[in-house]
């Protein structure tokens, strides 16, 4: 029942979540591009070191739902990371022989602006 | 291949894009709870002013990518809004009966405080 494209979204998923970045790089193509809140990410040496902080910080991660096709995996889920304790996050990839090749992120960066605004002792200006 | 649950997503998704707001709660149950950024909103009425003034300032919308099964789907895509000129997001949906019970709704709110903050001739305080 799971489809190729949702079963290396998963492997990725398995990986990152416990902490093993060079293992879910593993299922990440040298030249995958990532549509993310803040802009576009394009190479595995970027997209790793985009990924590396929210890793490092990551305390619980739980998945919500995945579903395939061939090409084409969703993966939801919720993470807990040290500033912010719920991160609900979707990955929409593409994935071409075992490696994703695309990948839209898609999360809300609000919570993780005011927790560094917290951090460094500022205000938020959202009213 | 289109599974129950998606068929009443795709059917509640293009309601709201093509601005038909009441065609569209036709798909939402009374009971509904949905998860969003900002937080829970619970009952058809909350849920409805909750969607209502995005609807308004909606110029187009595209479907990215939607699964689902017996009992949930998700529908990933990208909106046009007046305020912001693309805000991809994502929704998990559990659908009992034909209409949606729960909805995981997740998007970035940073552009839409970016531009309500632009709108209001504030500054943004993120660095």
């Amino acid at each position: 029942m799971t489809s190729p494209a949702q079963q290396t979204a998963l492997a990725y998923f398995e990986a990152w979540t416990n902490h093993d970045l060079d293992g879910a790089m593993a299922y990440v193509a040298e030249d995958v591009v990532c549509d993310a809140p803040a802009g576009r990410i394009e190479g595995a040496a970027a997209y790793r070191a985009f990924m590396a902080p929210f890793v490092g910080t990551l305390k619980n991660a739980s998945l919500i739902a995945s579903f395939g096709d061939d090409r084409t995996a969703v993966v939801v889920y919720d993470t807990e990371t040290v500033p912010v304790p719920s991160a609900p996050a979707a990955e929409c990839v593409t994935v071409v022989a075992g490696k994703i090749t695309h990948s839209r992120f898609i999360f809300d960066r609000a919570p993780f602006d005011a927790a560094r605004l917290r951090a460094s002792g500022g205000r938020n200006a959202g009213s």
